[in-house]
């Protein structure tokens, strides 16, 4: 059993346990957040003619190689061609269409000048100045062309992509089951949120933290019962959390004491440990795999619990999630205030990013132990502090992850 | 009738047609993306008790004064309180309790001693250093003091937050209701998604992707059936709209041609304009007012749409839904990409932010015209060239905004 993992490594083991969920069909408009399970072609040309970008008229280029602000050309209309409408008419020589705008370009035309510079007199609209083939036309297909890939597999859906997907008439899309994730809180100290206080105990706030992120990232979460802090009980709630869901993540008992069971509990369900600890603070934390699925035990101290699901647990759900773009976005960041506490192990701090004269800074969002939730509000940075450092003052500069 | 107007300008006077929504109470895990219609405060500490951090012996620090590795000084051990009980004897002189993770620190104890560097012969402990009183021992509120506030009004829910509030029993949440956002899109040219393409027809992708954005935001989206493309009846649309939603957004009919018909529309139905079309590209844009509603129309270019809602759009419907936190974050990016057209009216580019050695850089997301849509799939930031510019070389600084 390995022990003490640097993020990278501790990262690549757990990522080398994941398995692929199956797909389904969804409705467009259910299809946000979700992950694309197949790559799709366009199989019509965005936009599927060439049209005009402005109000104006359509016409032969070559009709203008003499026109001039003095000497016009007089082309006669045939007709006007709204958008949404198709021209009946073909444009030979001499001749021009008016188009609105977005209106589709006549046969024959090649070339568009806009309304506002021409003039008119009777059916003849007069131009004044001469035109290359392919002015002031959009093209068919500007935006995709007929074949071009406009998702690819394990694509997150964002509102523009459901935009393309519309104008290609896609209705269903083919798109990664979410994952269901069992998230199971032990401690004996443990109440739920609306039992009042007792002597001893406090509320289970890490079950609620990390169901919100499940949920905010597209997962499901299962919130299973507290079980007793016993390693039979654990052991059975992590069997029951395998059961139902595609992995299974707990918070409490990894660390060294009497009534610590995490460990204890997987190896009772025959689960493989693959390792214990991280070489940085918050260190705490195991991982395990049982039948395929992987076993996350956090610390049950709220934002160390928070931390290392944000670098290890997120990464390894998106990756479930079907997304390919799973990996943590690395950036430097320069630290805005003093951090006066020594890392002799190494460390991550917690703060928000904060952009000032293309630089990027990290304010710290207040106090940093493991057991303060409070300042994991407004986080959207975790940075390291290597392992040896003393105090770190205001202007270091430090890698971090963004977390989003 | 105000025109051209810079970006802060039409931000400012948007702004100052928001009205404040109602309020309701929702599930504690209902409430996650909401925003918060009250302050809230914390009626306990979080923790509720004075703990400790470690499995070790808890004693008076007094007791300690005179140990060292050599001469330990022995306590008697009373009993052991794992976490989740309460400690049932006093610490007097000379006497200790055994403390698990996270269990209450007994009354009369002040420090604790790890587990690790002690010894236990029969009932007695023996401890090789002195201690200062508070040594090890985590204070009643370390993350929250009973009182302090710990959501303010017009803050957006975060997973953190909502374990702060599972941590102090709150199960129900005063937020604002969610303002509902009517979607319009004009053009005789639209078709419904699942229609098959007709010759000059397209089918409508702006009120798929401004659906999906409101409801990313967590606004409530309804989109409204196309009407034909005359004044009275993009009138009567609009007019359904300001019944059925908290704000109307339209796309298409903004711009100077015959058949732009939004502006008309707002004055058929008594809207006030405030003002139309802003001093970059893209610039088709037109904001009314009726009823205490505001009437957002945009551009039937998708992409240019898109850009105006995000700049404006969201930023309005961030206020509406009550955040105080709703301006753009402002940047600076240094440009990755050549920008080689002239951009003499100014003109937002739109690109993927890129974060290297410590700096900012922004990506063109691909070809920037109006028509494009999918150079908005993986656009995260919007830049903006100054007017009067020409070509902008790779290496540029550029104002921009971050978008998500």
């Amino acid at each position: 059993m390995k022990e003490n993992l640097s993020l990278q490594e501790a990262q690549s083991i757990l990522l080398s346990h994941c398995r692929e969920m199956g797909t389904e069909e969804v409705e467009l408009h259910a299809s946000l957040g979700r992950v694309l399970s197949e790559e799709l072609r366009a199989e019509e040309n965005i936009p599927p003619f060439a049209r005009s970008p402005y109000d104006g008229y359509a016409f032969r280029a070559l009709d203008t190689a003499t026109a001039t602000e003095e000497q016009p050309v007089f082309l006669s209309v045939l007709e006007e061609v709204p958008a949404g409408y198709a021209p009946t008419a073909k444009v030979g020589p001499g001749e021009a269409v008016k188009v609105l705008t977005g209106a589709p370009i006549p046969e024959g035309a090649d070339a568009v000048e806009k309304y506002e510079v021409t003039t008119l007199k009777g059916n003849q609209v007069a131009i004044y100045s001469s035109f290359e083939p392919g002015t002031n036309i959009i093209p068919a297909g500007e935006d995709v062309v007929k074949g071009e890939i406009i998702g690819s597999k394990g694509m997150e859906i964002s509102p523009p992509l459901i935009g393309l997907m519309a104008s290609l008439g896609i209705t269903r899309v083919p798109v990664y089951q979410q994952p269901t994730i069992a998230i199971i809180s032990t401690g004996d100290e443990l109440l739920e949120i609306d039992e009042p206080l007792r002597p001893g105990k406090i509320r289970n706030s890490n079950s609620h933290t990390l169901a919100a992120y499940c949920r905010a990232m597209g997962a499901k979460p299962l919130i299973l019962k507290t079980p007793k802090d016993r390693t039979e009980e654990v052991g059975e709630a992590i069997q029951q959390g395998l059961q139902q869901a595609d992995m299974v993540i707990t918070t409490g008992g990894v660390s060294v004491g009497d009534y610590d069971v995490v460990k204890d509990a997987v190896r009772y369900i025959n689960g493989e440990i693959l390792y214990w600890r991280l070489n940085f603070k918050p260190s705490s934390m195991v991982a395990a795999v049982k039948d395929g699925k992987v076993i996350l035990g956090l610390s049950g101290n709220p934002a160390a619990a928070l931390m290392v699901f944000q670098l290890l647990g997120m990464v390894y759900i998106k990756k479930l999630m079907g997304c390919t773009d799973y990996g943590l976005t690395e950036l430097q960041v320069t630290l805005k205030n003093d951090f006066k506490k020594p890392s002799p192990a190494g460390r991550i701090l917690r703060g928000r990013l904060i952009y000032e004269e293309g630089n990027t800074f990290m304010e710290l969002t207040g106090v940093q132990a493991n057991g303060i939730l409070r300042s994991m509000i407004g986080c959207d940075v975790l940075a390291e502090i290597p392992p040896g450092s003393g105090p770190i003052a205001a202007g270091s500069k430090l890698k971090a992850y963004l977390i989003r």
